[in-house]
């Protein structure tokens, strides 16, 4: 249940404030180039600028234990470890015998019947840092057929990039935000600042494009791409909502609004299908967006439950984001890679 | 890859002309009770009645072939055929060498190398009758629990019940257009006709909430059970977008709005998360919607795209529906119910 | 757990003595040209001969339901149903509240806590014709890259084939007791004959090989191609051992005996080694063993365990087999088959 | 490929003369008493001693980094790893180029196109140390149902415990060839010296008995108790062969010899099924034997075949075992663990 993928997949373990996270990626083709920058850059782009982040410092160091040999995969699995460092655990000491407000805590003991506190343990997106990693090994594997996945912040709270904007996807990391439109990012940076000041945090929008990807990834029915991509983000923490192409705005359509007309090159005038059709991929870019809500920790004076069946009205301490998106474009991106590279390997098995 | 679920699992196999649709229950536990009742009524929910359906009539006469025993379940595999009696073959030969327009009909050749057009193949929401069967069933286990899955009409084209109205999700079966809301029905039923004489088709939302879930179903990272529904959805013929709790309206909102106050008794006032906190359910009810896009065929000339590269401007006959949402309305209670079951079952795994 | 495989998969389901037994191929790859003749082939093969058999007369009509068109598979799940006709479930009306020794009535009943006894219900061999249908559609994929696979009778009881002998393995569908070694064949024949008139069963060994296999199908740790042959092996009812290369007898054996000496062209001198090395294959043939027991239905008198908790003293009557071993060659075949195909595939994602 | 189990999953990575080795244990259940002393015994019992190891010394401290609080199992993965010590890489700079007789270097050239040749990387036994930790585990959870895995020596070259020998399981660890019969430990310590001294190694056989597992754990079909039994077995390195209850012997036996003849309280006489009917565990003790072929690496000249195609007539230097056997029985009892404990959690899903 800790494994995401069929034939490329990533195994993950670790909590928040024990030794390290690490994982495994199994299924890895061998011969691959391993770009170490590639996977520094992504791990880097990951962490909270200081300008939007909750001041946890982890320099994220990862130990590859296994599967490359001189610059190669070798097509073992790739096993690696990075040592949490930052953790400050007395944070959590009140908190032992609380239930946050819609946080998992509750829900972790009650599915166990044991709690590991500290930090939230594996409900922390300290684990996200496992995908991220996981991701840069699929984005190498994905550039061997000219893959790219490119995601980016499209709205924070009520702000949100223009539509119509002209916007270059692949300098999402340039921005504090993650969000490639100057002007959106500045005005999300003010609303950052206020809503740290008011102790409060706030949710968001990610947008994510892969271009490059070849017609006929992905499967008839249970497993199309849309569905396994569905499966991949929503695994992310926080979020809430998937959409793909028009998403819900399709709900209100016509269909002769909305079917793509065809160019005689087999490409649409308007790919408003976003590049799946029957869940399969038709050549054309593929994009979608995930909504995430806002993060549950905030520093204002709220009622927990404790463990006694009481309400206890507290701060809660602890370093927090003002909001999971700029970090979560990371992720995002990471979990596409994962989920389409595995989508490259299984369309080698779809003709004789 | 047509295969859905961990411990409980439905595989599906069957083309829309082919000689019947079938598949197989596995891991379906021992001496449960079968309810043929609810089978047969889920099959009759899932026809489109003919105020707003496709023309084509299926008897759906189901044939249980194992794993059934003196009226309950025997712990094997449970096969089951229906066979497809009411197929028009001839309707799609004019298309034997045309790509339609937002089809997957190109995607498929392009995977396989290989077409089998006659009635979209695979990739006809015939299959779907696979589904609800085996939702049938993961309901008769859900219900030893006392879970219930209650899907229905929230929104077709730009119609949708009213915020605030006060419905019954379990009358959604006895309106046309599976909304129970009264006016709504009617009004959806009206464009729907409208939309029929325009040879138009249109979209819709399906919303969804599960009651009498227990704490402590879902898995802590990859596996969320939002997540794992989102796959279960977008898997869903013509899905476009999932959302939980406040989906997408969360990416909108402050912490101090959207967290859930807590009660003494671990219940909260709000129950704004939809029943999931860090992916396993809280024991409040679970709801969340589906997106859903215009049905493609439409009776309007379109371009289609020819084997031989060359646009073809043409009408499609065929008997399809002009708004796939009534009958997703099963799909999606199917496929939840298939998707919680397993959920049950994982979590007898949970504690030693 | 009625699945085989992982790219290619085979699901089962079905009852001795229910309506019909059947299946679906998942992962088959599109553009295979489907063989009817050889399926009818191995389909009569499997079935015991009126000299060794059981005088159950059953045709084996296949109905292949979906996934093939003009001949050729589509890609798409491939299901099909065998109904059983010539159920004598009377023969049972006296075991039903009674265990038979050395059967699985008793474990079935105490997994699952409920029982179909007629024909032994899951547990018959009736099920092994799902097999040999998968198995089938396994050779024609293997065909596409002239992989063979060809399974015999090596003993039954004391009399084996003598060691030296020159044998044709493609012939053994030809010889009675599927020993391609006229000799043997006659001496097998003659004890199997007596066996029957002392009411007695015997068990054997199917000895396998398979030849045009290239180097580098299996994965390394526990997934080894020798690993998941055992299991497909000992996934047939009534096996009790496998061995591959010299097997059990290489525990005796000297490393300066046992290592193959190579040959300049990367074969080697003995091939020792079955085929196999560290889990993968060497391009050499591939060979092992499976020893079958006796079958436990005897129709000597015995004393059977009733649920009332006492023992009864009973002849069992029904049709069955003096031996298993001539179906299992079938049998072995099959699952060979399905298993070396799955490798086939997987095989295409290890390099990049 | 790299994952062993269904619900209890150990992932594995690392070679052996890499940075470490380690993996991960997923499905564990919560609250399950972590014995540190067991899982360092374990270890310590892997390890050969130096009467009849290869000299290489590896302290093997594990380090868990997750998964465990308070002395208990959180349900969350448990990482861990064992760093690489002893590994004397220069030993192998000769065999660069060489493909080994009856060795998986050139499988794995052949599988991935690329080596990572020191002290046989993936392929070394090195990596069974991960298999004893998450066997040690498995055996964790397996005690609190009071279920018991014992492996031991039965035979090594033509060196067996004489039939009919009364002996004590449990103390297998305290014999330097881990065969509790005290004689045949000391002719089998002769015949390893003597072997080492004739530059050789040899084979052998280990036994292995479970106890205390009740009645009803396996699957019927493909995923038998004793069919996964077979591939955990065989996933083993230098495995040959496995049989179980009679194993082999059963092909030569009558019917009426082999069936167990019942007691009225559900055991049997004689259990020669080895505690599995039709895949299934019968309640009465499950016994199993493991083939393993002599070790290729011998120090004798042997012809290795080189990259470049020629013969090369040669000694292989670097530290190996003269016999894997006294190794694998902790190999063995931990797969089984392993194996057993993964049943135990599936069993919990077979009644409603």
């Amino acid at each position: 249940m800790n494994t995401f993928g069929r034939i490329l997949r990533l195994s993950s373990f670790g909590e928040s404030h024990g030794a390290a996270v690490g994982g495994m990626i199994d299924g890895f083709p061998a011969g691959v180039p391993i770009d170490m920058d590639l996977l520094q850059t992504d791990l880097r782009n990951r962490r909270p600028s200081q300008k939007v982040g909750s001041g946890r410092q982890e320099s994220d160091r990862i130990e590859i234990l296994s599967g490359v040999h001189q610059g190669k995969s070798t097509g073992t699995p790739i096993g690696f470890i990075i040592r949490n460092q930052d953790a400050h655990s007395a944070d959590y000491q009140a908190l032992e015998q609380m239930f946050r407000p819609s946080h998992a805590d509750d829900t972790y003991f009650r599915k166990y019947g044991i709690r590991d506190a500290q930090g939230g343990g594996r409900a922390s997106a300290r684990e996200t840092v496992v995908r991220v990693v996981g991701g840069a090994f699929a984005k190498m594997l994905l550039y061997t057929q000219d893959v790219q996945v490119n995601a980016y912040t499209l709205s924070i709270g009520n702000i949100s990039i223009p539509d119509g904007s002209s916007i270059s996807v692949a300098e999402a990391p340039s921005f504090a935000s993650r969000c490639p439109h100057k002007a959106t990012d500045l005005a999300i940076q003010k609303l950052l600042k206020e809503t740290r000041e008011q102790k409060d945090s706030v949710g968001g929008v990610v947008s994510c494009i892969v271009t490059g990807i070849p017609a006929g990834w992905g499967e008839p029915a249970y497993d199309k791409l849309s569905a396994r991509l569905a499966y991949a983000m929503m695994g992310i923490n926080a979020a809430r909502g998937f959409e793909i192409g028009c998403g819900f705005e399709a709900s209100r359509m016509k269909g002769s609004q909305h079917n793509d007309r065809w160019r005689s090159d087999g490409t649409t005038e308007e790919n408003l299908c976003g590049g799946v059709r029957g869940g399969i991929s038709t050549g054309e870019p593929l994009y979608f967006r995930v909504a995430f809500k806002p993060i549950p920790s905030i520093a204002q004076e709220q009622d927990l439950l404790g463990e006694d069946g009481k309400l206890h009205r507290m701060e809660i301490s602890g370093r927090h984001d003002v909001c999971c998106v700029p970090r979560a474009v990371s992720v995002v991106e990471a979990m596409t890679a994962l989920c389409v590279a595995d989508f490259m390997l299984l369309a080698r098995c779809s003709k004789r």
